[in-house]
């Protein structure tokens, strides 16, 4: 099953909003006979490959005894292609081991009790909290039609992301710049507010690793931002959606839809965008060529990260430390409204990860 | 040479301010032929206690093939016992491996030079940087004539010690408070401001591990802390060593020195006590029956772990992270001047350390 999250991921970043699917065939002596993922959307499945592969290598009859490994159930249902169960039902594989249950209403085990009605002996749940975790944007985009949300920090020890006079390049090391890449290649989009935008003129491009770009979302309430921004002007423009409120006529938008971009128009809420209605929105359609936006990581300041946990939208919040103190400078968050030590917002399940010189906290807000 | 500070260890607490010292005699087949320790101040040195071992076990014969392993190098000098390097001598013991030379002006080489004078091999610097950092309080003392202090801390992950209303109990974990009293217990001194005194009461006791009470020590410029407080009343009255001001005329003077604590009055600098010519004092006669201390804990607040930092004389500082977010509250430190990211007090080495559900962040001013 480990194998299978390994092969998965080599999909991770295309096959969005797809799950990342692995599958081993396994004959009766432990040797494996063919390995397959879902490599990109539209793409065949897991199962699909890992079968093929099989039968061109050794032929119809090793199938008749092997047993598949797949992370996800497999499905039941006519979607970009047919369904994994009949292949798997029509090629005679006796026994299937499933690390979770799809939660995708058109499967939601039905993938499952195909199988066993046709007597293939099916177990379910190995490894299957590691499953959930690895699948969590999908997962979560299914049950909530919202993107999994991401907030990605970094802060000295003493909790502050910029000196008093606003110095912050760079507070954490090089390893863990790159691996912010990492994440931007991996995650569907990749969110600023517009005090960060104007503040760093950020790229929000992957550049240190491989990898494909993310969509690239701006907040842009008044629609004042600069229309000289690499936002709107590099060549990856076409990759830009900019939020902006109601009557905003920001001077970016025709060049910026020229090139491909987009300019959404969002209802505020207590004077600002309203952020519950952004994430219903890029869930539907926020991703590349309006598909639904499976995750997002948000790359914020102190004002739109304690608007986040205010409204309790912060489903995975990863944060550096460095190992250095400033004293005084600009916090982390603004002010949550804890008045006793029990009243902050708590993480279901935590994670501390050493990352060159600084460490990295992983905090989720659902347990694994 | 790792067995020698795991046996050298079993003598922290107790044989301060002299420096954790285990031997090990192995045979020419690696055999061990026995092990010591010093185990308390004023008893005898880890090499005789593991020769003395080796000749009631093996006799005289055995001790002439035998290598001695020591983490600090033998003594050359009468102190409360005689040279270690004369004993080794006069056991004929071919071969010496030492893991650093001992900073101290008495012994500082000529330890080695009378071992090698009379024949004997001896290896230096095995594992030296670990043989430093493990007697860096004994070194430390020896070099500059103060403790070496600890800083610990506690906060959230956004860098608060308490709350806005100043609810601080408790933030770290049951883990990391079991970890404190083991500090306490191998630390020689542990030192609060009067701020701390006042609002927790605290003991400053080693209660939930097993060791010996360190001396404690609270900063009471005015003389002003309730006689009532713990620190001069409870059974460990005698441990209690209060600072004040000139002038300072506290209420529990009388009571705390009839129970054997003691009153200092030390100079002001800039309206506070000197922290300097503290340590300084602590350094000479601040420890048990006015020995020297050679470490010091601070479980420090805001206040004096700013004025700490300022000054420089944080050796080293140890900050418990509890994975959980106040938004606003007390925060770890206050102004330490920094203006550009470079500026704030760096470490020379670090590491980050899981304690139960909290990262522990352990900081050296000095390299290893």
């Amino acid at each position: 099953m480990v194998r299978c999250l390994e092969l998965a991921f080599r999909g991770a970043g295309r096959v969005s909003p797809n799950p990342m699917v692995g599958a081993v065939l396994v004959d009766t002596d432990g040797q494996v006979l063919a390995e397959g993922w879902h490599d990109r959307y539209g793409g065949p499945h897991a199962e699909r490959v890992a079968i093929e592969e099989a039968l061109r290598r050794h032929g119809p009859e090793a199938l008749r005894r092997a047993t598949l490994y797949v992370n996800l159930e497999p499905c039941a249902h006519y979607g970009k292609t047919p369904p994994c169960a009949d292949f798997i039902i029509t090629h005679g594989i006796p026994r299937v081991v499933v690390g979770m249950v799809d939660p995708f209403p058109q499967v939601a085990g039905r993938g499952i009790a195909r199988l066993r009605a046709h007597g293939v002996q099916v177990e379910v749940g190995v490894l299957e909290a590691a499953c959930r975790r690895f699948n969590e944007a999908f997962v979560h985009h299914v049950e909530t039609g919202r993107p999994l949300v991401t907030l990605k920090m970094a802060q000295t020890l003493d909790g502050f992301v910029a000196t008093r006079t606003g110095q912050s390049r760079w507070i954490s090391g090089e390893r863990a710049r790159k691996l912010v890449h990492c994440w931007r290649a991996v995650l569907d989009g990749v969110l600023v507010g517009s005090g960060t935008a104007a503040a760093d003129d950020p790229a929000l491009t992957v550049r240190h690793v491989e990898g494909r770009q993310p969509v690239r979302i701006v907040l842009d309430r008044t629609g004042g931002l600069p229309p000289t921004l690499r936002l709107f002007t590099d060549e990856q423009a076409a990759r830009t959606l900019a939020i902006v409120g109601p009557g905003a006529r920001p001077a970016y938008a025709a060049l910026l839809q020229q090139a491909g971009g987009r300019v959404w128009t969002l209802p505020l809420r207590d004077g600002h965008l309203d952020l519950e209605a952004l994430l219903e929105r890029l869930g539907r359609e926020g991703g590349p060529d309006g598909r639904p936006l499976q995750s997002l990581l948000v790359e914020a300041g102190p004002r739109l990260a304690t608007a986040l946990f205010r409204q309790g939208l912060v489903d995975r919040f990863f944060l550096f430390i460095a190992p250095r103190l400033f004293g005084e400078g600009v916090p982390l968050l603004n002010d949550l409204g804890v008045r006793a030590v029990d009243e902050g917002p708590r993480f279901e399940a935590h994670r501390w990860v050493e990352v060159g010189e600084d460490l990295l906290f992983l905090g989720y807000s659902r347990a694994g």
